[in-house]
């Protein structure tokens, strides 16, 4: 279950399940049901196996002959090598505790929370300071040895994310300390049509792009759309080789 | 001197001078070439007069026509309603404190500044965490009751800006208290070609715009280009009428 995914053109496909903890919400669903639609086989996690279930099966209402199935969050992160974790921030913590048990050295944690102050109460334009520097560090400080923390998918919009029919056009900006863990979230990440991962540096730089999330629903709010990012000037190369 | 500018549709001119206080540097040097190009009147400070003066001259040297002068600083910002000022952090406090005898109520002051960690001999791909919030929150501190900062110009590369033959196709996040204010300054950035002003909210929103050069600059390092920033997802209205 753990070895390493052969990938390599970006257009193959990934062999192994692909657990989503969270993806009974926006940003967790949209991304389990843009990967199914590429192919990909999706393990849904929740708190509640029902939730998952009945998540998992809106995955098949859109793409009918998904590869998809929802289970409790302990078993679902067992399922795959890159476990992406699409919880709200307030609840980031207590997964990150539960998850403690279950993964294991070689595994990759995507984190995708994003500390808006809007976990406390307050507005969603404004962040929390996490004492880490970043909800990814802070969930790199929590996960069992061995494990690997990536932050990705911070700034593309939950809502987009989740419509069927909308497009993206639009980076990721992924975050760690090794590019080869890096890339293996990226070539996941670019299964999904229109989206471009770009390798935005070592996990700390998840200070800086955790917060773009709040500029972006400022943003949102301001020219009542649903915001992306795109970075300028990379060219059309493959980064990730 | 201190009417409003008088625009509009974003194609006439600005009809006071453009004061820049740093544009003997790259970032302002290639906005005063970008907007003398574009028939405005260009003011160039340094607290120097001499290199003020050789700085416009290599405007003219590109732009035979141009209007631009160089002068000290003081005298620069006396010069018009709207005054940018492109020094590097390390030298803005200075900067503000000489200015604070010469700004007047109703004028606009444009901080371009980053707190990058360079500018204490650290790393530009991090940053200083700067008491107000922000560099430009510190700039609100320090000028003179009634003037205005807006926050702009963090995301653009200043090596970019200032090649006369690169040509540019990004955004500048502009962050302010009052959209009108914001406005004036967008009118003026969108007369460079490849500019567009986007409002990214209030003044204090530049504790997140400020960060994103940290982390554009570690994107160029890895991907060897000058990078630049688009918000997707906007549509092509005019949002500053």
């Amino acid at each position: 279950m753990l070895l390493p995914a052969p990938y390599g053109t970006g257009l193959e496909h990934v062999s192994e399940p692909i657990p989503i903890i969270g993806a009974t919400g926006a940003l967790g669903w949209g991304l389990a049901m843009r990967l199914a639609r590429a192919g990909e086989s999706i393990v849904i996690g929740s708190r509640s196996a029902e939730r998952a279930e009945e998540a998992a099966a809106r995955v098949r209402e859109v793409v009918p002959d998904a590869a998809v199935e929802g289970l409790l969050n302990d078993e679902a992160a067992r399922r795959g090598p890159i476990v992406f974790l699409t919880v709200p921030f307030r609840a980031q913590s207590e997964n990150l505790n539960n998850l403690r048990e279950v993964l294991e050295p070689e595994q990759i944690l995507v984190d995708c929370t994003v500390p808006t102050a809007a976990a406390v109460g307050g507005k969603a334009t404004r962040t929390l300071g996490v004492w880490q520097g970043s909800a990814a560090q802070q969930a790199q400080e929590m996960v069992p040895d061995g494990v690997t923390v990536i932050g990705a998918l911070h700034t593309v919009s939950a809502k987009t994310l989740s419509e069927p029919d909308a497009e993206l056009g639009e980076d990721i900006l992924v975050c760690g300390d090794r590019k080869a863990d890096k890339a293996r979230v990226a070539r996941i990440i670019e299964l999904v049509p229109g989206l471009r991962a770009v390798n935005a540096g070592p996990l700390e730089t998840a200070r800086i792009v955790e917060q773009i999330t709040s500029l972006l629903i400022s943003v949102n709010a301001r020219y009542k759309t649903h915001a992306g990012l795109r970075v300028t000037g990379l060219g059309d190369d493959d980064h990730w080789g």
